[in-house]
């Protein structure tokens, strides 16, 4: 947890409103950190629905797996998420805690143990010994209560500079129901998965079917849109609960994803999703600056996402825009590396409103001066417009600052 | 060109010899820098063969089409290199300055203009007026000599913070034949190619069809297995010029690439393409540390060369080396993430000879005194084992350090 808060952190947060069948707890249990909360409780109303996205990685933590394995069942009493450290690649003794606190855990709350979900953050590879924290848990049970979602989404952090919350209410057939969401993440973040926790609950009555795959769908122009460095964490988790608590109010229970009366909580759901993602990168490790990268006139859209990641992806772009440099001959040399089809005499490239390139030369028009002021600001647009078909994406990335070195060269000693 | 040299630079330089058959000049022609060479010229003799790799960029320079299209013919007669642009994204400009070069250099050295070679290093987008140098090539061409060498080096540096030369003098049949190489590149350096430019020229009579597939394959474990910052030049151009001279004192002429006289040469080439390649990374923008990343174990060398870039290009390991922070966990996640098969649970690590985890958990012998210890050396070798097959790749990387974002942050402005 940095001291200095990230200059592109939200100016005002939310108040985050409670969702019934959801109660909330965190501790200090002193596993890596002092003087901050580290450990967090969520219980879930019995008959709560649960979706999950996890990591791509082939060196998945402990946590990981449980929570692979536990998803199946689709539902969900308690989630237990500690930071400090990750329980990746900790071998049988990673199983074995996870084992341990999916026991106590169940024991908290009178669950199966098949209805617990776990997540870890922070160091890989150091032992996570259960017995700091498994003695915490039924007490944490007893005492949780609804309200308590920013002081979750701070129990979450490791070099995050702020907690990340959002929350949207909308309409449910005639009933309205609650959609609220924390994040956590800071570096090691890049598509699939680019979070690296992140917790959404409702209570819309909403079937484990339906929930993944409104989950699912909702993460590619989001959570797998961001990247703060290209490196993907081994515990990447993101986790969907439904309580369906509204039902008692009128809400309708919805079994299949084709539903019209979904609509508007799908959308909600994507811009909380899009949300949090993007104050993911805000507080990207050292970030002066946000960057969205558009591609626009691709093959298809997903070659699109491919050109657009290498734009956003590349050390020279990042910090040409962290040094405020309109450097547009890096974000052609990003287009020409990313492997897609381009045609460097079609192409054109735009910083903000500002045509910088076009039809492979540099714009006639071309100011540096405006071009240099544009680069000044805290949010940069960058487009490429590849001329040959009508696939687009947008992602977003942050500058490359000397702090990330700084921040990642002496962050676990 | 930096003022500081890389802590990592050679502590001596070889004495270049002369290759017979080539003549070399360099000129301060102020194209961008001031009280520096600029531009070089390498004169070739009637016959000389030659053989070429370059970018796979989709947004080439306009000097790489060029060369790519002279290539066809097979024989060279002169070599022009300017440093301070690149002549890229430079549309019909570029085209013309390249053929306006093409022209005067013919007349230069009375040759056609399809035996010409250009390359241009430097900012890409702005375009090169090629009134800058033209009128000085055939000045150059007439007082070009056979021992500039080192000079030559120096002349096509850009970020580079020492020039970069390698020699060699092997057996050719009953003959001595000499290899001379020269390189330039600190930044934009991935694979594919890995070098933004480097000339090599020998004595041997060798054919061109068989200089290209020495070239072609030569290229595999030396240029195109280093990697400063993911990030693949539009410019990247590797060329072998042979001039036949040593046919003169008895070497034999060369037609066919499985002769087994070639051996010795085709050794000393790889040998010199991997210095001058490792003489890159050592000159990485920033860098302070060599790194060496071998895979072993993976299903197939593919395999283990995608994982090894993956390691060798993820932000968090090299970030972690100049903060000479012994994090094997970013290695493990660096294996994670590159997509290929691996076994998280058969997975070894080494930082040197200190072997840091086994079979998925840490090892049960690690030190973390005697690993960070290892990290302060200015050489670091990590090795991965998947323990899965038998395929195996070193790549070379270097660490990632604030000297890097401070160079890119400001080096157009």
């Amino acid at each position: 947890m940095s001291t200095t808060i990230s200059p592109l952190a939200p100016k005002s947060y939310p108040k985050m409103p409670p969702i019934a069948g959801v109660r909330i707890a965190t501790a200090e249990a002193g596993i890596k950190y002092r003087n901050r909360t580290d450990l967090l409780v969520m219980v879930f109303d019995a008959g709560t629905t649960v979706a999950g996205v996890f990591t791509r990685s082939k060196c998945p933590s402990a946590p990981v797996d449980l929570c692979r394995a536990n998803l199946g069942q689709g539902s969900a009493r308690v989630l237990v998420v500690n930071s400090g450290n990750a329980n990746a690649f900790t071998g049988k003794k990673g199983r074995a805690t996870t084992e341990a606190t999916a026991v106590a855990a169940a024991k908290a709350v009178s669950c199966g143990a098949n209805e617990v979900f776990l997540a870890s953050t922070g160091v890989i590879g150091e032992p996570l010994d259960p017995a700091k924290f498994t003695h915490l848990l039924g007490e944490m049970a007893r005492r949780a209560e609804p309200g308590l979602w920013t002081e979750a989404g701070r129990a979450i952090m490791t070099t995050d500079t702020y907690p990340k919350v959002a929350t949207a209410t909308v309409k449910l057939g005639d009933a309205d129901v609650t959609i609220n969401g924390i994040a956590k993440g800071a570096g090691m973040i890049a598509p699939d998965m680019a979070t690296m926790l992140s917790f959404v609950a409702t209570d819309a009555p909403i079937a484990a079917p339906v929930l993944q795959e409104l989950l699912s769908k909702g993460t590619g122009k989001t959570f797998n849109a961001v990247t703060v460095d290209s490196d993907t964490s081994t515990s990447d988790t993101l986790m969907l609960f439904a309580t369906g608590a509204a039902a008692k109010h009128g809400a309708p229970r919805i079994d299949d994803p084709r539903d019209p009366r979904l609509q508007p909580f799908r959308r909600a759901l994507n811009k909380i999703l899009k949300n949090l993602a993007l104050q993911v990168v805000r507080d990207g490790e050292g970030a002066r600056k946000e960057v969205e990268v558009t591609v626009t006139g691709a093959k298809s859209a997903r070659s699109a996402k491919k050109i657009a990641l290498s734009i956003a992806n590349s050390p020279l772009v990042k910090t040409a825009v962290a040094g405020e440099d309109a450097n547009w001959g890096r974000v052609v040399m990003a287009v020409g590396k990313a492997g897609e089809p381009a045609d460097r005499d079609l192409l054109s490239v735009w910083f903000g409103d500002i045509r910088v390139a076009h039809e492979g030369e540099r714009d006639p028009a071309y100011s540096e001066a405006s071009t240099s002021a544009y680069m000044k600001r805290d949010r940069i647009k960058v487009r490429a417009d590849i001329g040959i078909g009508r696939g687009k994406a947008t992602v977003w990335t942050c500058d490359l600052t000397k702090e990330y070195v700084a921040i990642n060269g002496d962050y676990r000693s």
